[in-house]
């Protein structure tokens, strides 16, 4: 695969130079948050590169937006593919982008080779896939396939206050109408998509593409841990209820257990109350980020930690997400057409495509390789040669999905 | 000290309810902070309740408020009492207003007692003690002095990033002319601050009135922990630099030292950055509250976490700081012919009294009993009685200290 189209090798690069500054923060890392100003200037130029390619776009009621080549009301439900465009706070470029672009790329690639879809084609873009914002990841595909109440997710909370409902409001989107959307979710026969890979699974095999074959189990748990507001300076030692020690422990009771279940666990947030330097809090709350292979691990892992420092509130549960194994299958072998090994890999991130896998759309996912191994950071990365391996793969890939 | 003069009783209740109110949060604790609506409205009550006690009340150019019996311009360097109206995050009612109302309330004692006073008395009420909008502890009482540089204090940032210069002129009193300020320190003679004690120092001897000898030796330091970004799921325990587990070991081995140097040592505040659920942290700050009797312990408390977790930045530092012994042995003096017992105690907290006393100020103060031994949190508490006999005490101090 050294030899690249010239023609998609350009509008790649295009596209990624094109992307390249929105939302960039002074320190390099991406801020692109749902339903602000740097997602207006994404979903405006998705729109803009998808008609530049004679695509129909269509935004869903919850406001993820399609690209269709074909009319799936007309010729029955397309191949799919696409990823998001929303970043974690000081997220890298690739992770959501890298599998738009390489969709974008692909289907232009096919347009230029002459080919005529038997089935519909289409590059979506869903929309909150982090959750950055409003702390539910997948917001976009779970509200579309109902997984998500539309009602719990109206009413939760950014940082400052504003509702996910004023927040799509105040882009000028109606936020009456999200919801399961089964008039969409119709038109999707199946969903392939291509993501910067977030380990060095591809690396430590030497290849540049994957296929994915599940998602582990991986949920988010809340512990709040209790203890008494006092003057740092006047209350002894002896007489203190510091929270901050019961966190201290956490942490380090969360590593251990993920070492002894052969799992990963992350308190990647923490809440301090009153968070005051001369103040013993009076309660922090601490979250636990744990996935796993194995599901009975990881609810062991939980149990464990629930022992020693009170119940969680569970923030979410995902159950193991095995993608769907024809297509998958499938998927394998036209890779194999292209004359290289085809690694085939689990994955510890939750991504749109398990959500779809979940309500029952075959679904598949194709993985570009990552020296870093690094991802959710400015570090990320894909080498070029990598990137345009992963838009001839998923060429390919839809080449023969959809004749 | 069981029967108290009715009427200053009765001023005292009228006070103290009138406060109650003001910036009270639905949880029970208070939110006063400089500079805000909140901190208005205290204002105007002090103006308020010392007016109607016939006291000239001055704002100095720094926004501290002084209410005059007597021209300190005219007839020389006064008696000065009182405290502060503001309070740390969900703080409690005493710390600061008991020494407010108190002082008004034997201001009002004298008056009514027909006391002529010899030298000028000011109630004093000082402008964000606790340092809970802007970080620096005493930010009044500094600023006056010149302990505070008014440049670095005008630019310090709140947590919406609005600077103190803005919040100043917000409020209505300009920024321009804060600052050290002689024609205002020439009028203090000396200063007696009467504060709810922030420990268990009497109700351990079962008394209802203290006075200071010292405040330790304290000072804050900020270590920031350095992490690399990535992604909670996808991350392999081997691979990462998680920086929350050096906060969990620095939190343990401030609590270690603590025990080790006899001090105590305090991680109150912390900031995570990104603080997603789903992400490895890339940098961890943690403030280190360190103090104890003795000075070259907490250096060396500091210095042992300085070796293992990086050199902090040094917030501040403010060395043992003894009061005034004369003055504090004729407030010893005064109180003794009430005939209690006068313990005498050290404190871990600062204070105006102490910043005012590093200027060369003569400066005491009197703790007042409270039975949870709590602060800085709603469960701060002292009874009636034991404030009237608070009331009494500062009363029978001034009374000796004017005539």
């Amino acid at each position: 695969m050294s030899s690249h189209d010239a023609s998609s090798q350009q509008s790649f690069s295009r596209w990624w130079a094109e992307l390249d500054p929105i939302g960039r923060s002074p320190s390099g890392g991406y801020r692109r948050f749902a339903w602000t100003r740097q997602d207006a200037t994404l979903r405006e130029w998705f729109r803009g590169a998808a008609g530049g390619l004679g695509l129909d776009v269509v935004t869903d009621r919850t406001g993820n937006v399609w690209a269709w080549w074909g009319d799936p009301d007309a010729d029955g439900p397309g191949v799919v593919i696409g990823s998001h465009l929303d970043s974690v706070p000081e997220g890298g470029a690739f992770d959501g982008p890298l599998g738009v672009v390489s969709s974008l790329a692909a289907v232009e690639a096919l347009q230029q080779s002459g080919f005529t879809p038997r089935h519909p084609i289409a590059v979506a873009c869903f929309g909150d896939e982090e959750g950055a914002r409003f702390g539910i990841a997948c917001a976009g595909s779970r509200l579309l396939t109902g997984a998500l109440d539309a009602d719990r997710a109206r009413a939760l909370r950014d940082g400052d206050g504003t509702t996910m409902a004023e927040a799509m409001a105040a882009a000028g989107h109606d936020p009456q109408h999200v919801g399961r959307d089964d008039e969409t979710l119709r038109r999707v026969g199946m969903f392939v998509e291509l993501h910067v890979e977030q380990g060095r699974g591809l690396v430590d095999v030497d290849s540049a593409v994957g296929v994915g074959s599940a998602i582990w189990p991986h949920g988010r748990w809340r512990f709040d841990l209790a203890g008494r507001a006092d003057h740092a300076g006047t209350t002894r030692l002896a007489d203190r209820t510091d929270p901050m020690l019961d966190l201290a422990a956490l942490i380090q009771a969360a590593r251990a257990a993920a070492e002894r279940y052969d799992a990963v666990a992350t308190v990647g947030k923490v809440s301090v109350n009153p968070n005051g330097v001369n103040a013993i809090p009076s309660s922090v709350s601490a979250w636990l980020d744990a996935r796993g292979p194995d599901e009975s691990d990881v609810r062991s892992l939980v149990a464990d930690l629930s022992d020693a420092y009170g119940r969680p509130d569970e923030e979410s549960w995902t159950p193991r997400t095995p993608f769907h194994p024809t297509l998958s299958a499938n998927v394998v072998h036209a890779l194999e057409e292209l004359g290289e090994p085809v690694p085939v890999l689990e994955t510890g991130a939750g991504h749109d495509a398990g959500v779809l896998s979940q309500t029952g759309i075959p679904t598949s996912m194709l993985y570009v390789r990552n020296p870093t191994g690094v991802s959710h950071s400015p570090l990320e990365h894909a080498e070029v040669d990598d990137c345009l391996a992963g838009v001839d793969a998923l060429t390919h890939v839809v080449r023969r999905l959809a004749q």
